[in-house]
């Protein structure tokens, strides 16, 4: 669409548009602003990119890391009794933005979604179990969305665990802080009232 | 918002963020995105950014330039005796896109703003009048956009450059190809019909 003479802005508006959700035109707004500020500032914005190949992935949890281990299992003062399973590491920053859970986690990288072509082999689940046998767990909460895809990856979790001593629990699904029952969709308000919970957990 | 344990990747939003209309979710977004690329593809978006470093203004019509004379006033084969004032280099991929104008640019920088600061000396005005002054020019073709700040570059361009010899010209103001008269406001409107034009030059 854009024709530009420039190779060097056309290169640098295809890198940023093959970015989700950025477009061409955007990419070249983008490009614009870039080209307005500082030398040392375009520097260090190609620098911070290039840095990410020094990334790792924990090898305790495949959180994300800028070391071998990450910040949360190189911390001794956190619960080893719980793991935390989830998704990947956007849950891991809601759940820490909580600060209502002080084990560990265990990122998957995924849920089995065969449409996607991922099977339980694609995702960390043996290294979970490895885990569990060689530390002292005692409770898996699984954090998964609650799709079709993440209760199928709950219920695979499940299966596999349920022969080691280990409590398996998942986060309670039910109507949110602040929803209003009739705008609540009826699975979620039905599960609500099967797996009711003591009035005093509440308080 | 996000508490991320990995400097590198809060480093990396941090660039992302600050770009506009791109927030703190966004960003990591993008850099969650990038993740999942190949190495060599990450290694290129640094590298893209890089080279912006490398871009030159050209030293004829202060369009961005890979090189020190720009790809359009490379070309011989175009009209010397026309130059289209412009903004930015926004409007020219703009008229370009047009195909309907073969001479030079000239790439004024911005338009007359005391609001924001910027005045006629902040502008490439100097620069314009020399080459008007050591070329062939015959028109000079005024493109910038219909507000305030276009219109006081324009009337200041115009009392400039009244005195050499060259045709002073705007891009016509009026109804926009598939307007609707009654949607048109009235300005425009009024405009389109000072400023009528013979109907044979619509054919």
């Amino acid at each position: 669409m854009q024709q530009l003479s420039s190779k060097i802005v056309n290169k640098a508006v295809a890198s940023f548009s093959s970015l989700p959700g950025i477009g061409e035109k955007t990419a070249l707004r983008l490009v614009l602003h870039l080209l307005r500020k500082d030398k040392e500032d375009i520097v260090s914005f190609a620098s911070s990119i290039e840095q990410l190949l020094d990334l790792h992935y924990c090898s305790k949890c495949y959180n994300l890391s800028d070391t071998d281990i990450c910040e949360i299992c190189a911390n001794p003062n956190r619960d080893e009794a719980k793991i935390c399973v989830v998704e990947d590491l956007l849950d891991v920053i809601a759940i820490e933005n909580t600060t209502q859970f002080n084990g560990y986690y265990h990122v998957l990288g995924g849920v089995i979604s065969p449409i996607d072509g991922i099977g339980p082999n694609d995702l960390r689940i043996n290294e979970l179990i490895e885990r569990i046998e060689n530390s002292n767990t005692e409770e898996v909460i699984m954090a998964l969305s609650t799709t079709l895809e993440g209760d199928t990856t709950n219920f695979y979790l499940y299966k596999k665990l349920k022969n080691y001593p280990v409590k398996i629990s998942t986060i309670a699904r039910g109507v949110g802080i602040g929803d209003e029952i009739n705008y609540t969709d009826e699975v979620t308000l039905g599960k609500s009232i099967v797996n009711r919970i003591p009035f005093e957990k509440t308080l």
